[in-house]
């Protein structure tokens, strides 16, 4: 398997150091418009060709894969042009700037039978993992609530507000472990520097009473990577910025009885132990990245695939409709 | 000064314990409905009479005062009764069940010539305090954001949702200390129990880009009290939860320069010290007491008064109001 | 069953707050010689009579036991006097000055068949109950080593250095726990301010290499109440300060293989998952004092009496010699 | 300026990566005996020479120094025949296994007028530096105390105790923080599972009544590296594992007056505000590794030379033989 990475930035070095890591893998050429990030990929990679051009790595008769870690405005053209030539495409999050983009490289990759995979690393770490195994074992139950805070200061993309640059993390892991589509969306949320919103809310409405919530902002003094989940047998913290112990699992509960006259009564706290499972270690990166290989090899279809980043991408751009009007309910 | 007290719940032991304590201060009488209430009042307080009937504390011609601690949906009619026999009243937040009924009190009030305190308690903490004199001071700058989450298991209040239970903390902080009342609000929410919401998420948007948000929920496994100011000098955190050091200033910060070409270059962060003020210590409860105290004797109006209790209120309503339509923006 | 409380100061109004909690339970009389401290017990309990003479309580025909509450140096006057003239004893911990003394007091009782309960609170916690458990049922395995750190800033005894006054905390609890006598001790420190020890470490030899330490310091800008168990099978921290979660329990281990010539490959780690189990909630002291109304009424030998207490001063004797010679090893 | 590594274990990797960052630095030859290591080496760094032989480095005539990052019975050997060789030498830390050794090793450097460093790595950290720059400036006043815990689970040496794998660190920036010898020590500690001490607990008596303690564990189930620092003016705290905010500083502090017959009023705590530094960022081992270039460049003495290490062995020679006696006073 041959790959050429377009983008070495803040991202692709990752990308690339993990593809250099895996057995049977050949990042054959790395392309980037920035010299400076031509000169540091040329340094860290003596034995990989660097390009200015990406229509080097996306003309390459040897490559069979292309990982596209550029700017999102960027993704659609350089994917197409890339599907167009054959070539498997591994695409940065979010996967396009609107869904329309998205459907059109989703039916492309169908026509050429070439698989497209978005780049929701989350789903390959360790936490979320064994959330989605608590979830669909039934340790928690029904889920009442999904609620992420996702601050930090900076970093403000230029072309993005921070909607779309922290949320798609939540989304893709909402759509992962909730397995159902929000019905409605609402967010709010305002500028303050560079008319591109840097604190923002979001709230999706699920069926079955489900509410999630997302908050992210880019000028927070501290980082937060909390998510607490909320259901009817068991609730869960996950703290993404601890060592260990990054998932905390609470025997907690509350049960009201509707018995009528012993109105004192009606609400039971059960408060029980908590856990914190042993997580899967090992780079999120690496492990997607290798699935990617796999998928490939196999011809299977990718679960982060075109339409799970394209589910991402909907909401996204419903959350910019409301978010232009502070705040109304969008349907989706 | 004399008092009564009406409603030994679950506050009303806290201000007569306070109320006790202070000097020049006379707790004349206890009123609750409930006999086990009763009997904790008698049992804690052998020298102090209890009463079943709140009329008792509202019709003795030996009372100035009257602490009304009792259920939002009974404040109207207590301190209406209070004030039309001439006592001055101490009335649980929220303040009332409604606008209508506020403005009907405060108008009372004024005719009477008597004071309304509305226990906001929080803005008589040593954190709040020493977060309104750094926002006077001007070491916080310009405020971009106050962004708080306060959520735990429970309390559930049988008649009220989560909003009404726990956002009016926030509320008259934010009141207190942003100074300017908000033009739009949007609230989301969901109910998974007793019909009532359990989780809920408001958004304030104040003039000149301010923008606030308030993170609300009685079914987390966890219990957070955690506020973040951020400001174009500074940002703080407010952790309530923290034995020391609730109130950490941090010395960073971000600016964009408008210089065109270099684009990689706009964004500056500013990273410095940190600092946890040195804060008053003292039960809160004991200074607000203390001070309505002192308001009635010198004839001050309170800052925390009918208007102040009134404008939490007018906020709550429309927060209402939004969250029946699921998030529909309301202006104030 | 009637009671007497010698000595008003810091801790004596927990102890008549929870006697007076207690079914059954008359506090019939407070002495303390400070008038500030008469005048505060006089307010906070209007129908106790309270007296300077700690003579009034030892000789009142009407009391059954008396609680000695003052500091150590009065322990062995006041108690004998209390069990010469009848009365059971409830004394706070450390149980006497030396070890002479303590054993004057458990044969005197024991001939005037008279219950001595030492104030060891701490093994009335949820915390201390639930870490007995485990060891019991073997969930830790063989115990290596007891680590204790107890520092904070203050309270300065004035009779005492910070051994006497922490370490009996640790030394209750070890003895409780660890179910065996120390072999030999050393310990290190320091006094910086008034002639005694502000800062001392106490390391104590068990047999079959177990090993425990003690860090404990007046002049700590942070309060610390942590201690570490490592045995065979799990270890745990018990961090006290923790509101929810103060016992972790993680299932971490070493184990080494004798296996000759595989040296890289000898240690073998083994980490799992952690757990914080539930702890009984409910005041320690409350739980104490119940137990020992209890075994007074039921003449059984309190698990914390004379020969307990007297355990723990043994050890601080040997610790003050060591001390003295800067931490020569001194058998017991 | 070339510089040959000996040893590509644990560490070297990391001083490899570093010098290589170097500006003007060239990493010559790489040399570990085992051949897994070797191929780890050659994976990473095609460009450099990878062998078997140690003494193709220490022969090279190319080479200007030598980084021995190898186990600590080996340095003697390796810096001797380095320094012989007309070698600058870089040796990790302890310097030796005895002080004989590390006494010869600083004659032969200076009669060979060459330079010896000991990797005292964490003297290069923003945090030791800053703890530095507070005590020199007087900011904390005399110190009272040095208090440090380093425990983890893992990793065993095979050759060393605890002592000598973890006390280095805190035994190096005491002797670069307090600017004084000990007097005496004492040392206790157990082994549990191969012989060698894995739990281990050191006090260091110094002039002028400053006490340093430090609790090494290799059996901890969580990792703690804080150390406690109380001065006269001011107390510090340094968590090394918080992201940010590892030095915090409080304005706290304790008076004693001697006034006669005011007994209770003698203690005088103060608590101010807590400060925590902005630390200069930046990886430790690489500003130490450049600082060794210049060192040699301008023919400086580094300060942590073979004479601060040979401080550093000299209270574990010391340390050894007083947990031998399990925990004898052994004055230097």
């Amino acid at each position: 398997m041959k790959i050429g990475v377009i983008g070495y930035g803040y991202w692709g070095p990752n990308v690339v150091r993990n593809l250099t890591s895996l057995e049977d893998s050949h990042v054959l050429l790395i392309a980037d418009v920035c010299p400076h990030a031509q000169k540091r990929a040329q340094k860290a990679y003596p034995g990989i060709k660097v390009t200015p051009n990406s229509s080097d790595v996306i003309l390459s008769s040897e490559i069979d894969a292309v990982a596209v870690i550029t700017p999102v405005w960027t993704h659609y053209e350089l994917a197409k042009a890339a599907l167009e030539n054959g070539k498997h495409v591994f695409v940065e999050k979010p996967f396009t700037s609107n869904t329309a983009q998205g459907e059109k490289l989703i039916n492309l990759a169908q026509q050429k039978n070439l698989k497209i995979m978005v780049d929701h690393t989350f789903l390959f770490t360790g936490a979320v993992r064994k959330i989605s195994q608590l979830l669909d074992e039934g340790a928690i139950g029904k889920v009442y609530y999904y609620d992420s805070t996702r601050v930090n200061l900076g970093l403000f993309q230029h072309d993005i507000n921070v909607l779309w640059d922290l949320a798609p993390h939540d989304l893709s892991i909402m759509d992962y472990l909730i397995k159902a589509e929000p019905e409605a969306i609402v967010a709010t949320g305002q500028n303050h520097l560079n008319g591109h919103e840097d604190v923002a809310y979001l709230t999706l409405y699920y069926p079955e009473k489900i509410i999630a919530h997302v908050n992210v902002n880019w000028l927070s003094p501290v980082k937060v990577r909390t998510t607490l989940i909320g259901g009817e047998k068991r609730m869960l913290v996950w703290n993404d910025l601890e060592a260990d112990e990054k998932v905390k699992i609470y025997d907690k509960g509350v049960k009201i009885t509707n018995q009528a006259g012993v109105y004192e009564l009606l609400v039971n706290y059960r408060s029980g132990d908590m856990l914190a499972p042993h997580l899967e270690q090992g780079e999120a990166l690496r492990q997607e990245l290798s699935y990617f290989y796999n998928c490939i090899s196999n011809g299977q279809e990718p679960f982060n695939d075109g339409c799970a980043g394209l589910r991402v991408v909907k909401i996204l751009e419903a959350a910019s409709e409301s978010l232009k009007k502070r705040g109304s309910l969008v349907y989706l």
